[in-house]
């Protein structure tokens, strides 16, 4: 192996979310419009064929404002950790230069088109994030064949044990119809394989 | 937020890493000398101040050729998803052009020097790995005041039930030392902090 290719890992967000970015209102105030630009990623990522349908972004609640974006990137950047949870957080914490986006007062939400599947849970309370916003349910994303992983069947009191707050539902029906309409383009799923 | 801030994930090894490999024996016929490699990762890891106590590394197993290197470095990349299994696995995918090292033969292993946490256990069914090796115990890691997260009791039966094989234990007490080593040191104890 060359030190050239074992140097870094390096993921690149598409060109088109700058510009929706730049489009976008920068200020989220109330949990139906954070939801709506973590769909609206879902959306994009699959009209521009950039990945899997799922979208998410890490805001300040204090601000209201606009911290990171992600989006499935695990085909594009080839890295099957690259969820969309992974990818906002990931570049909300480079974007701020620190590991940890808790702290006092305790101020990110994560918003993510779908419930997190086991990585992503499990990336949760290592992120600082203290709430979880989702839109469609796991059960959305098993109907069109993707797997959340082997996660505890009680992972929403796992997150709130440790003082991460979590809201389902919100504008469920907005973000399933997203994986509906990713299945209907026979899009990509990709899964772990079972034995 | 400006487009180039949010515009990509970077995450380098640290220079030590290029060196120790280019040092290294080209093959790893045993679990033993696997499990060496990532507990030597480890131990270069915290006496290069370059992160946390643990390594991990990617092998064909085919060839018993090592394919990528990992190590913790949540704090130096700021990201608290590059734990050293999740730098390996990124690493190994993003060298060879392809999210998913499964397949057909599947051939690979990832030997890590502690078992994983909720994060990386999650992140294993979809990186294609088939083997996971596990030098020191969750509970040795405990032990220093690190924290699995919220990981189901039964992760081993878990990916053993996705076809993924488990084998715990190996050079134990070597991966431990490097734990306990670390927290003499008084090295950084960094954890998802509870409510």
């Amino acid at each position: 192996m060359t030190s050239r290719s074992q140097s870094a890992i390096s993921i690149q967000l598409p060109d088109w979310s700058a510009d929706l970015i730049a489009g976008t209102d920068a200020i989220f105030p109330t949990p139906e419009s954070r939801m709506h630009l973590a769909i609206r990623l879902a959306r994009m990522n699959i009209e521009h064929g950039t990945g899997g349908p799922f979208g998410a972004a890490v805001f300040d609640m204090d601000t209201h404002a606009l911290l990171a974006i992600g989006m499935n990137l695990v085909v594009p950047s080839s890295c099957s950790m690259a969820h969309a949870e992974m990818i906002a957080i990931s570049c909300a914490q480079q974007k701020l230069g620190r590991f940890d986006l808790g702290g006092t007062p305790s101020r990110y939400e994560l918003a993510t088109s779908c419930e997190p599947c086991a990585m992503c849970f499990g990336a949760i309370p290592w992120s600082g994030i203290r709430h979880l916003a989702c839109g469609a349910r796991d059960a959305d994303a098993r109907a069109i064949g993707f797997d959340e992983g082997p996660k505890m069947s009680d992972w929403k009191a796992a997150l709130e044990s440790r003082g991460i707050t979590v809201e389902t539902d919100i504008c469920r029906q907005g973000a399933a119809d997203v994986l509906q309409q990713y299945a209907k383009a026979d899009g990509n799923i990709y899964n772990g394989r079972h034995a």
